[in-house]
């Protein structure tokens, strides 16, 4: 018989279990600064209706993009991100939350495109977002900002320190009104200045070339990412109103504390449903990993659910993006991870498993990892062999000589000494060494 | 514009946030029972080949249970259980565990049937599996049993106490091959005896009638339910086998301090791989939900992905079936689960948004969490209704004053008590509280 493939599907990821809990460590403890932050943790459900997914109209682009399928009458597929749940969640339980609320969610979301290098097509995502009912302050927007600055030092020594680059897009719309240009102008300016960075100053003046055919246009636009964006105070209301929002946006940032800020408005998040500030956080010492994190405020978030108007700002973390890429490119030292038993309790002969399993059980009721090597008629170096190679700490040798004294022969696996005591005086050793 | 539905699909679940704190807690606490004892957690992916998940020879079985779908030419499917990934991931990292390999996963499964009450068509279970190269103590089945009895009992404040039963396979085949049965009788009346709790003793010796067609043969099987299995002792040496190995069985299971096992030989868990000795955790006070958790032994996992020969025995726990359930049902006090907020910080007028926002990184830095109100324009009266349904414990109310000396406004939310003082000394309040 033919044997069956080992391997995952590709852009699938999975972990040897010493990388795996570094991934479990890192999110937990990220998850902790959110928890103190206030955010209610929510699980949705990883399969929703199509119509809840995608609208009819670009029902096409999506569908190649993602894992749908049919039971019965229903066509159904996995969500590409955590909003659209979140949206449908939020609608269907506006009397049961507290406004303004906190959701986070970290969970898998799958894009059903080929797998690219560094693109997974089933990924973790851990969301923030905070919503409110009619309005919603943009000290909040800072407030996101604040707590995933947080929430990525708080692992900073496997990722390295993180900076925040903040754009807006109501600068944008009200420069291009300014300049008059046309709602297909507005779009394809939009567009290249979304890609201006990966596409180079080049292309990026060609491009405006073609989609304005006006030199002062095209050199007004360039001039915003040489001359930056106070140079058109005054020039209109809404230019000033957005100038000033923004201004005073990292104003507030600074006074929340967080010193890795600056303007760049070059970020725009695409043209997915931001409407506000955007922005995006890039890892200092990782500029292959792109965009960490990255999120905005959106002026509608369940308009296709209710008629209740909720304002959001939101933030995604790329969770894989981030670990599991730098876990399977060994970017990270796995030391601290290697190494999660206490103690390997090894039993010489089956009549001995009833004072080994006492003394596991009571090893395990003091917080000490403990696991019985139980396969009792191996020998004894293949018992100390395992647990040298699962890097227990301690080992513990049961035999006869120990359970007729009540006692445990206790070795200390870095330095070799063994020595036969009591279980109380090796628990008292294991917990101080 | 139609609104889109806010239901989840059905079969389908999602919590409110305290549910979901609940259920989080439940399985952080589960989870750091199996890590004391030494599991490794797996995150596999939730996709697979379909070759990967079933046989062709069972193909249209399958595919109405199974959520399927296709992408360029691989046809994939969403796991219904953790066997088949686990059993690839060992058979693809052979050199990269150390065996006996004990590995569990909490995870998200999916059955594409039709939902009915009390079936979820995604659901969490939490695995438990010890595997061992070519051979394998009866002792981890034991092991496993203890470490599942414990895990739940962690939770036990919300779901009562558990028992466990226990069966054995090779105690019915050497019955079926001493009363000289034919494959077809032995598959038939194994069947019977699987759904033996479910028919009733009457359609169950109907049954066995039809099965059969010998009164003698018939009464025997019926009197293993009735006078027991030690009967069969000295009938043959195959019988003989199996009873020593599960009367040693529960002595190793009493030695291991487990005190809520029995035998029930009408417990099989069905035709599916297992292969020696079975089990089935059921909770006292809750029979309504069935089985809690159930496993087994299996010869060989990993036969259709490696030639080397991987023996196991593994376990999953319901963990939606037992909590989702019952918190759908409101069978859980959530009264502690209500109020993960210690602190709101209550903002009167933007210019206090750094003095709070320190403030509330302070408090966060002391592991006290706090969430602050930055919608600055809103009256105190919008803010301290905000305070009291978020169930936070006290509120700190940050205007001019306070901002000016540097004081906090502390309110007891029960008490209603409000008091000015400074940050470390609401600190030390709140800590003491």
């Amino acid at each position: 018989m033919d044997l069956k493939p080992t391997k995952p599907l590709s852009g699938f990821i999975e972990l040897l279990p010493a990388q795996q809990r570094c991934f479990d460590t890192c999110a937990v403890r990220m998850q902790n600064v959110l928890k103190l932050a206030g955010f209610s943790m929510l699980d949705l459900p990883a399969i929703e209706r199509a119509e809840v997914l995608t609208d009819k109209d670009n029902w096409d682009e999506i569908e190649t993009q993602m894992f749908l399928f049919q039971k019965g009458d229903t066509k159904m597929g996995l969500r590409y991100d955590g909003t659209v749940g979140l949206s449908r969640y939020v609608a269907g339980h506006l009397n049961d939350l507290v406004f303004p609320f906190r959701a986070s969610q970290f969970s898998k979301r799958y894009r059903g495109e080929r797998a690219q290098r560094g693109r997974y097509r089933e990924f973790y995502q851990m969301d923030l977002d905070i919503m409110g009912i009619n309005s919603l302050s943009t000290n909040y927007d800072a407030e996101i900002i604040s707590v995933i600055g947080r929430a990525l030092d708080s692992v900073k020594e496997f990722i390295g320190p993180n900076i925040v680059l903040v754009g807006s897009r109501p600068f944008w719309d009200a420069l291009f009104d300014y300049l008059e240009m046309n709602p297909e102008q507005k779009k394809e300016v939009f567009v290249l200045i979304d890609k201006k960075d990966k596409m180079g100053d080049e292309d990026f003046a060609e491009g405006l070339k073609d989609a304005l055919g006006n030199t002062d246009k095209e050199n007004t636009i360039k001039s915003v990412f040489t001359n930056g964006y106070t140079q058109f105070v005054n020039k209109s209301d809404k230019l000033d109103a957005a100038i000033s929002e923004l201004t005073g946006f990292m104003k507030v940032l600074e006074e929340m504390e967080v010193s890795n800020a600056k303007i760049d408005l070059s970020i725009t998040r695409g043209l997915a449903y931001y409407t506000g500030l955007v922005f995006e956080f890039k890892l200092v010492n990782h500029p292959e990993l792109g965009t960490a994190a990255g999120g905005g405020r959106y002026a509608d978030l369940v308009g296709k659910f209710s008629k209740t108007k909720i304002i959001g700002v939101g933030a995604a973390i790329g969770f894989s993006r981030i670990f599991a890429a730098m876990l399977e490119n060994n970017q990270i030292d796995l030391t601290q991870f290697e190494n999660p038993i206490d103690v390997a309790v090894l039993v010489m002969g089956d009549n001995n498993v009833g004072y080994a399993s006492r003394i596991v059980n009571a090893l395990r009721a003091e917080n000490i990892a403990a696991v019985s090597y139980l396969d009792t008629d191996k020998k004894f170096k293949n018992q100390i062999e395992y647990a040298d190679k699962i890097c227990a700490r301690f080992s513990m040798i049961i035999g006869d000589n120990e359970s007729e004294n009540q006692l445990v022969a206790l070795k200390n696996m870095q330095t070799g000494e063994q020595q036969s005591l009591s279980l109380a005086d090796a628990i008292k050793l294991i917990k101080v060494a």
